[in-house]
């Protein structure tokens, strides 16, 4: 008889799992339906991208970008929609950056950029023979000083991953200034991290070692660095002359955007993410306009559908990541503070692509739960679900036993736009953005219907 | 004793299958290391797409093109580089493309162009009042006598494999001129099979059926078939005009261009191919120039590797895909005649994306073999190995007991610039483009290598 009732519960667990797995599938597909049908993410990122373009943190753009983000989730009906105050670091760029190198009384222009974070050069800009250098190692066998030391290490093309290639090549830019001050060099100039032969110089972050005197730090095209290369060879006693005029400004005060829909469980939040603010040269349509509008529509589409989340959801906006990540560290102290439990929280910042799945930095075991998705999410093109990395603005939550994920889009041509003017809205192609926001929605979905299981070994303090 | 023979047997196979899947694991990175830093489908591609550019069967680029392929494969060094000759159909689009229609005094232009084997119109071109319609099976409830019928079905955006939309939307464009005229219809337009909202007409084959009169068809534009919809609505009886002089010429002859690398046996081929010819419009650079070129690449990889085949490979590049298919049908005869064993042939011809994996026509039982390839593959973002459609070109060889097989990159994108003046080279990423060629290269290794295991069973007549 017990026998009998072993049968009866396991048919039954079976049938309530499949016709689960089935109710699933359905509204998983609805999902996709809706958002390659009635999406908007695109359109919103229209406008962030064409009405308001550049938007590094502090400048108007970034204000204006607060605005419309925070009027764009209250015109979808979102339940709440808040501002959080940020203090914010102030890099401007400045209106000149000119480069040029003289060899044999010929003169050859270069496309430079400044680093952000960098000082300016002095007004008539700095000058010296140029020292070129393919690690931050080579530096101290070399006579660098009063000169200028040009990184020119290329991003690595055999990674199939291009991220892993950038890991691999950007300290050049972030740590090569200090590491040439060190050996008493005037200043730097870096070989763009991109994969395409062209002539957009890539900016992007760099930081002083307060033990060395601060020295200029630009970025040249990867044409540039080339022609640069080629010239030393044959002349290595050219003279490079560049000047900017960047500036660093007091601390200010700026938001991140934090748009909610209600969940049954009043403390209890489920979070996705990406960056509001954006390098000042291009539009911020991959890096990380996408990311923004992939968030406001995965939690829009569940709203739309009708799903009643048990936990709150929230699209965050963050501010600060570029150049100082002030956004992700505001809002993972004041979920702390204000004892708000996150259960698990996604970031976007790899670009608007044909989504490939995600990277979560969490429990081996946990997990393995959630293998058990594989099956409803790959019709759609997810196959990768394993540990990886994050992002950054979620990174601050990581001790606070939160579920880390890093959504996964194709990564080919993520580098080709990266930090540079040609990184805009045109770059976008629809279908890709949009199913990027599908892919979302859905892994919350599941994380949200099925939270008892996933986290059920979880601490929760 | 005999336990302990067993035990060191199993051992023995164990170390070995490991010890294989090892070298086939360094192998295959290789083949990546190779192409993703000293490839030349790229630069292939860049002298097909913009030295010699449009290139349908039948015109001076396609004679150029065979020409050029030729002559690429020779200094590439392949053991044996032929020309197959086709006999070939010759459709010719004409100088003469405009279309306009006039409501209430005021004439409206609209972007077209004729539908290939598509006959002209009389010189002052065809006017008439529209019916609009979103299906074949509407046109017999209609009066289309002496009207033109507007086929206006969009492209399904829901599919998440984008060529499964194609497939429910192609048949108006394909059969709609007949369907029309059986009801004495005077011409027909049809709106642009694209995901895109743009003023790209796209072509594409059509064909007549012979129990009715031949009308003319053309394609118009997405943008332009939404405004001639609107106007529509406010004016049913408005007067669309359009001219086109396109003509068909007698049969000539063309070929096949077919690069072969020696294998130790020497009847057995496994062949990859592209189709050469394309759409006159455009530069055929995803349609199907990357095919071509990620044909020859893989076959080149192999090669210049020192990978020494057990069976001979090939790489074909097929004339008069987009017309007539006779390259192909061509191919699959003389292959029959010359009794050349092909286990397998390879089609690439859904674009230059990023590779996804492969559909595989063929048995079953053979497909199961072929997953234990998954974990070498899975690496380079080859996730989908399935049963499928393969390709046109190599279709003609289904009834041969060869295993087709279908190169599948990611599908977003493809039907964007598909048959389109906007499918140039510039659309095409090189890394994208290279991964292709790297994992077409990386299949024909694992199905040379391990044939003995995958074919064992095939009847091999």
């Amino acid at each position: 008889m017990k026998r009998v009732f072993t049968v009866l519960f396991l048919c039954a667990s079976i049938f309530q799992s499949s016709a689960q797995t089935i109710e699933d599938s359905l509204f998983i597909r609805k999902i996709f339906d809706e958002v390659l049908t009635k999406g908007e993410c695109y359109e919103v990122l229209r406008g962030l991208c064409k009405d308001i373009g550049p938007r590094l943190t502090g400048m108007q753009g970034a204000y204006d970008a607060v605005d419309y983000m925070k009027a764009v989730m209250e015109k979808q009906g979102f339940d709440k929609v808040e501002l959080q105050e940020v203090s914010i670091p102030r890099w401007v760029r400045g209106d000149v950056e000119k480069a040029s190198f003289t060899s044999k009384g010929k003169t050859t222009d270069l496309r430079i950029c400044a680093l952000g974070g960098t000082i300016a050069t002095e007004k008539n800009g700095v000058s010296a023979s140029v020292v070129e250098v393919f690690s931050l190692a080579e530096i101290k066998d070399k006579d660098v000083k009063d000169k200028i030391v040009f990184f020119n290490r290329p991003i690595d093309p055999k990674p199939i991953y291009t991220f892993a290639a950038y890991g691999g090549c950007v300290d050049q830019r972030y740590a090569g200034a200090s590491e040439a001050a060190k050996y008493g060099a005037k200043a730097v100039i870096v070989r763009s991290v991109t994969h395409l032969d062209d002539d957009f110089p890539h900016t992007g972050s760099m930081g002083y070692d307060s033990l060395y005197p601060k020295i200029p730090a630009v970025a040249v095209s990867t044409k540039g660095a080339n022609l640069l290369s080629k010239a030393l060879k044959k002349d290595a006693d050219l003279q490079l002359t560049y000047m900017i005029n960047s500036k660093i400004l007091p601390d200010t005060t700026s938001h991140n955007v934090i748009g909610e829909i209600k969940g049954k469980k009043a403390n209890s939040y489920i979070i996705t993410g990406g960056h509001l603010d954006a390098w000042d040269n291009g539009e911020g349509a991959h890096d990380d306009g996408a990311g923004c509008v992939h968030s406001i529509e995965a939690v829009r589409l569940l709203k739309v559908l009708g799903y009643q989340p048990n936990h709150n959801l929230r699209a965050v906006m963050f501010m600060n990541e570029e150049n100082g990540l002030r956004g992700g560290k505001e809002y993972a102290d004041q979920a702390k503070k204000k004892n708000e439990k996150h259960l698990a929280a996604i970031e976007s910042d790899r670009g608007g692509f044909t989504p490939r799945g995600f990277y979560i930095d969490f429990d081996d075991s946990v997990i393995k739960k959630l293998l058990r998705f594989k099956e409803l999410l790959e019709p759609y093109g997810l196959h990768i679900f394993q540990k990886g990395g994050s992002g950054a603005d979620i990174s601050p939550m990581k001790d606070d036993g939160v579920m880390l994920i890093g959504f996964v889009p194709d990564s080919q041509r993520y580098f080709d736009f990266h930090h540079a003017e040609s990184d805009t809205f045109d770059k976008i192609n629809k279908r890709e953005l949009e199913l990027g926001a599908g892919a979302i929605a859905a892994l919350i979905y599941l994380l949200d219907k099925y939270s008892d299981e996933i986290f059920e070994d979880v601490n929760t303090q």
